[in-house]
């Protein structure tokens, strides 16, 4: 894979004077058409130490106008970033439509620097670069063009560059001991890296590898094939995905329709039931933070199914402080223009804490595939998508259940007309909701698809019969209860 | 303050539950209308420990619709709060319009505790208080509704309610050694809270101490004062602000007249400056985090004054990794729907880095004071408002330099035509330029009221002579090599 980038390619100083005017015309052009396209741009600039990676961003900032435009690299992660999956600081700085972020180390550091040094193996880094594979489709579904650079310089070249560099005073500080002691290294850190990018050199994010010993040749190849790649993507226009509403029809004998909707709990047994287990939820709760683990619970379920009754049986169980109730309602605009997850991750507990989820990510696989608010393919792979997602968070020490609180037609129907009758229940009843309900079918059939393809073993479904409170209540928190005692020591 | 709250009140079984039902509606009602209101709720919930904060958050809570409603309560702070004022932290959370948040604790906590345990004396603990004035007062003339509720017991009845959670096997762990430890300084602890609530006890956000012997009385009042306080604050309706352009004259002889603007520097004299001045900043950068210091920079001055070019010559001589660069455009509808300046206190600099503002949150008292974008009580509180802001980052260890880049109108003309001119400067130049520039002098007068009102010796502005660009770049370079030196030791 380097050694095209190996062969001495150069650029005189007139060809590159000359080129530059047109290069930077063309570049800005591009840059305003990206301000007002339905994309965003992350430029990852990797390569080998001494290459200029921090060079060529400052002087292609230079040249762009420094608005709607970030450069981010990481260093140590921070201890909010420690209690979270290893993606969430790369999430974190996810730009919006029409902005840009040049990124001097990425998601590709950790995973080779960790096998350069031999703190994981061959397996570890192919399931690290699995995963980000993933990630860079997902961007790429989700209209965020990735850009990836690699700037080589062959080991001598790169010896080169470290002796001139400290011989420059002005950039002389350029260069540490960590840079040496990582020349030492330099095969090693080649093959990893070769195999690395091998790996995730996909079609929807490829590298470019680019020879980075001649300045002038590595900064005019790397901003030349910056702008191919937006030109290509401003040329595509906004991207038309063809969005109708999905009405899949219910299979006969289905999981939802295979609950048993008569169970049911007297109210004493639920008194008795439901303060037990509030009670153990209550202690095991503050457990959490010194095992260093984190809870997620997801709620979904049918128009007054109850989730909101079942959830506060669980916040009143434990301190106040230890949980976050998100309620899903309509995307920000910062979150519209971004990836669908992005307000999810947004939203991430941190250790010791819970975050609850009042309908969820889930919510692009039923509402947003059976209204039509997201396309096909969009809510096709979302299921992929999502399973990524919650491995990540569990792979972090996050235990995570998801309901569905089942509830029969019927029994929906009884429920809506009482909220009418009953004063301060009536806010709970809209239009939508009826409209919601003339499509039952279709959402208990996507409902039946979503668990289907999403229940894991380190993040399952339960299926709640939901026609008697009380049973759903107690066999929510019996089911967080047992999550909890299984998931700490 | 306190002697009030200890008289015995109680409320029955029997007239709480026939006043509940009405309680809930009502409440219910208030947050609905909340949600389509143009303010944003805070409740704090204060008090003595043992008193009931959480079970009266989860109780109304249970009351509340939980959409757009959250809970906070802050522990140690993360690292990454550490690096940034004391007030990041709430700041981080406020809630947008129509939104709610619950604090089991606040901005009282620290200083009140700090104090307790003699971690600070009088003087400190009246200056933190000042501060928590000043940032009461912004929230409430930024349509932040904070109601504050003081749950008081006495030493008696806090003994008893300890030693009453403990015998119960369910709310046992509630009851921690620390509560006893600090109970057993009860009565410090009570002057130290006496004198904080008076301090702070305003017309714009008074305390409402209430009794908490009787869970009862204690629920049904804490719920009234804020359903009392959520009904006034909605029938206020939208607070009718009259914003209309003011366009102040300037003085003959002001700051900005005053200033040389034939200073200028040869291409080779600034050559040599520029570079050495550049390889200083190079290595003053990286010395910011170990002092534990970060530094802002903030660029205002006239369309075409070349903020952007000193920008550049300053991101130049450092690592890319160092520094963010925030250009202020028009705010998303997140930073819209909250205080003004929380899209900076979002953006401040962790330890060891910058963050570069083109326009700053000065835009306040500049373009929405001439256009007409803030009413005239906005933009003159934010004078104090700024100057407050300032203070905290300072005490926190930043670095802080503001620029404003002069240039005389003629000048103005002739760059304005230049860019017309040149192909890639020609997005530069927009109509919004040519109307801005027909106020010239309003905007002039703006800024000098500005530099008078913000200059401090923390956060002083540093008015450059921008018509000879060379000129500029160098004394800014020079400014911030110098504040750098003096800031690190």
């Amino acid at each position: 894979m380097f050694e095209a980038a190996e062969v001495g390619d150069k650029v005189s100083k007139e060809a590159f004077k000359a080129e530059i005017p047109k290069l930077r015309t063309a570049l800005l052009e591009a840059q305003r058409a990206l301000a007002k396209g339905d994309f965003s741009l992350i430029v990852l600039i990797g390569g080998v130490e001494g290459a200029g990676k921090t060079e060529f961003a400052n002087r292609v900032l230079e040249w762009l106008d420094g608005r709607g435009l970030e450069v981010h690299a990481w260093g140590e992660p921070t201890d909010e970033e420690r209690e979270r999956p290893f993606f969430w600081r790369f999430w974190r700085i996810l730009p919006g439509k029409g902005k840009a972020a040049f990124m001097l180390n990425s998601w590709y550091t950790d995973p080779i620097v960790g096998r350069v040094y031999k703190k994981s193996d061959d397996a570890e880094l192919d399931q690290q670069l699995d995963r980000i594979v993933d990630f860079e489709k997902m961007l790429a579904g989700e209209n965020v063009l990735l850009v990836k650079l690699w700037f080589h310089l062959s080991k001598k070249g790169q010896k080169k560059r470290l002796r001139e560099l400290e011989k420059d005073p002005d950039n002389r500080w350029r260069v540490t001991a960590m840079d040496w002691k990582f020349h030492k290294k330099y095969d090693r850190f080649r093959k990893v890296c070769e195999h690395a990018l091998m790996k995730t050199n996909t079609t929807h994010a490829p590298w470019n590898v680019i020879e980075a010993s001649d300045r002038r040749h590595r900064d005019q190849t790397g901003t030349k094939v910056l702008l191919e790649a937006l030109q290509k993507r401003i040329k595509q226009g906004k991207i038309a995905v063809e969005r109708s509403p999905d009405l899949p029809k219910p299979k006969p004998k289905n999981i939802i329709r295979r609950l048993d909707m008569g169970l049911k709990l007297g109210p004493k047994e639920y008194d008795a039931q439901i303060e037990r287990l509030q009670g153990r939820l209550g202690l095991l709760s503050r457990r959490l933070r010194d095992e260093g683990r984190s809870m997620i619970l997801a709620f979904e379920g049918p128009d007054a199914a109850g989730k909101g009754g079942v959830i506060r049986r669980i916040t009143q169980s434990m301190d106040a402080r230890l949980y976050r109730l998100m309620s899903v309602a309509a995307p920000t605009d910062e979150e519209k223009i971004r990836p669908y997850l992005w307000r999810f991750w947004r939203a991430l507990p941190r250790v010791g804490r819970f975050t609850i989820y009042d309908r969820s990510w889930y919510g692009r696989v039923l509402v947003e595939r059976v209204e039509g608010f997201a396309a096909a393919e969009e809510w096709r792979r979302a299921y992929g998508e999502i399973n990524a997602f919650e491995e990540q968070l569990a792979g972090a020490g996050t235990i995570i259940r998801k309901f569905w609180i089942a509830l029969s037609s019927d029994e929906q129907l009884r429920r809506f007309k009482d909220r009418q009758k009953t004063p301060y229940k009536q806010y709970k009843i809209t239009e939508e909701d009826w409209r919601n309900r003339a499509k039952w079918d279709a959402y208990e059939a996507a409902a039946c698809d979503m668990v289907e393809r999403t229940s894991t073993e380190h993040a399952p479904w339960v299926l709640v019969e939901g026609n008697d409170k009380l049973w759903a209540r107690v066999k929510v928190l019996k089911t967080v209860v047992e999550a909890l005692e299984k998931g700490l020591s």
